[in-house]
């Protein structure tokens, strides 16, 4: 049974009081006890994205990406113009999807490792008439955090919708689904909300739900995902020990505090970064642009990308993650987010890079 | 926390054995321990299903409307006519899920509670040259087991590609997707299989995957994930406590064997049947059209459903199904599968039936 140390991009650590709930007796899908346990679930998540009223929210029975693919698959169609934020590989995952939907396609794109300039996005909408606005607010492929505030605030004055993928931020630094007037927030159990992977968080503000299509997937048709939530009308068989893992999770937040564990993952970003520092690391992205949760941190010259990540694997049982994309070799990034992101583990992480380097 | 014995259409009981690596800690999805477990888990896959060689096995990260809708997605689009044999509940969201990829869908039906006849398959094909067709092996909603394999013969004979549903079969009774000739077969994991649901196994002999087409989901894209499944290349984020319980259960199923255990389900069934009979109950379907797995119930007349329901659950913790469509209110739906399909649950279940329907 091996048992790791997760600094990666995710999944993270998972305490043992959430793994506890997801050993609890299944239950099937339709029993009164689960159900009254999926409603809780679904106000508490509406609290930690802090839905505007009226919002629909509810899990998707899948991973991060499965949310992904159902805010566009009920939003978008042919004939629908989709204006994409492209800063990193889950920019252009949603690019893809949108395309695959039928959407009319643009991006708008900047360098792998900075944020996007809201000036770019106001740029790209004066000559591309938008429906949606789709971007990743924290770009995991480069660590990156985009302003979605602002860009939703250039969407909104031209009439588009937005669709925020907060799959690396939700739980972890603040979002404010109504404040920042997001249509559609998702994200994924296993980053900065504590819980193992396979449901996925995603709600659909009132504006969303206006402008909904008819959607073409069955299993991530939004109006059948919300009247089996809401009125129990048979859809798919979910999995109770992922809803009590999910559901023990979102308890723990709320007991935390949201602002307490932002705070702790800022503070615990920072620590990390000036660890590196010391140990003559840098991260990729500017300050102003960094994740709290997810860490992109250059890799020396000379220092073999895969050696140090099998040592960290082998010998101290950490596990980190590769660049993706054109940051492949040139980036590790790791992620401190949920459980995993303590102080403590900032302390090994640091040691255990600093001997796996040296070698 | 709240212990149930589960009767229903699934998810059926799982074993402790199968709960402790559902607890096991946590590992990313890209760990090599973990990627070795995957690795033997599609291997067990395809020969519980027996797939024939050259075939693609994986598993989608969500439940059997996953499969389901992965079996269409990658071998529906416009242009492609589809059969598909509608004998209740989970035909029709067959045929549902086929026109929503786009393809000219023509159903044959009968009544609910009865198996296709082959004679009216051949019949329909004969005035629909159909590129697939599409049938539930084990329904669900009623508890029939269709000729899945004299329908492969007719549609093979018309050059057409057979999808097989085998949600409520795969591991309690027979499905010899070779010996059949069955194009592709999908199930779920939390029926006779023994594990939680949330994972869906699906194979794609050569013969399906000659006429993929070009998928429009990114979640169910076939090549994809079989890209994932075999290369390594980032997907999604597959959650390990699945994989670890879902393997788990398939050493259990190969340690007990397949013979043995569809012998066991059969043996529970008919034991089941017959203390039916004693209690004045029957079954929906003629016996040789009855699944070994899940029992159709018809409710006796001036019995009250709900109330049998309600009373099974708190005064027993036992869970059965209800029934649906046209068969609400007339029948319950009983599974026996998996870790519930045991001598000493049918006397649990025959002794609590009896005096709650006398109550």
């Amino acid at each position: 049974m091996t048992e790791r140390l997760l600094f990666g991009p995710g999944p993270s650590l998972v305490t043992s009081r959430v793994m506890s709930a997801l050993a609890r007796p299944v239950l099937g899908h339709l029993d009164p006890v689960l159900l009254g346990v999926m409603d809780d679930l679904r106000a508490r998540l509406a609290r930690v994205c802090h839905a505007p009223p009226g919002s629909r929210v509810f899990a998707v029975s899948g991973t991060g990406t499965s949310a992904m693919e159902t805010s566009v698959a009920n939003l978008m169609e042919p004939g629908k113009k989709a204006l994409v934020v492209v800063t990193g590989y889950f920019g252009l995952r949603l690019a893809d999807i949108a395309r695959r939907y039928g959407a009319e396609v643009r991006t708008v794109e900047c360098e792998w490792g900075r944020a996007i300039d809201p000036a770019a996005v106001e740029s790209a909408l004066s000559a591309f008439p938008a429906d949606i606005v789709a971007i990743v607010h924290a770009e995991t492929s480069t660590g990156v955090r985009n302003p979605v505030r602002e860009v939703a605030a250039l969407a909104h004055a031209r009439g588009a919708l937005v669709i925020a993928d907060c799959v690396t931020s939700l739980g972890g630094q603040e979002v404010d689904m109504a404040g920042w007037g997001l249509d559609v927030v998702y994200s994924g159990a296993q980053k900065c909300l504590g819980a193992p992977s396979g449901l996925a968080p995603i709600a659909f503000a009132p504006a969303a739900l206006a402008r909904m299509v008819a959607c073409r997937s069955f299993y991530f048709d939004a109006a059948l995902l919300e009247d089996y939530w809401a009125a129990r009308k048979y859809h798919h068989t979910i999995c109770s020990s992922l809803v009590f893992a999910f559901h023990e999770a979102l308890v723990a937040i709320e007991e935390e505090g949201l602002e307490a564990r932002w705070a702790r993952h800022a503070n615990v970003h920072r620590a990390f970064a000036t660890g590196l520092a010391d140990l003559g690391l840098s991260l990729l992205p500017p300050e102003d642009e960094r994740l709290m949760t997810l860490n992109a941190v250059r890799i020396p010259d000379g220092v073999n990308d895969v050696a140090v990540r099998t040592a960290l694997r082998e010998r101290f049982s950490i596990e980190i993650g590769a660049g993706m994309g054109p940051l492949g070799g040139k980036i590790w990034r790791i992620g401190l987010m949920g459980a995993s992101a303590t102080e403590a583990h900032v302390l090994t992480l640091l040691g255990a890079l600093k001997l796996t380097i040296a070698d």
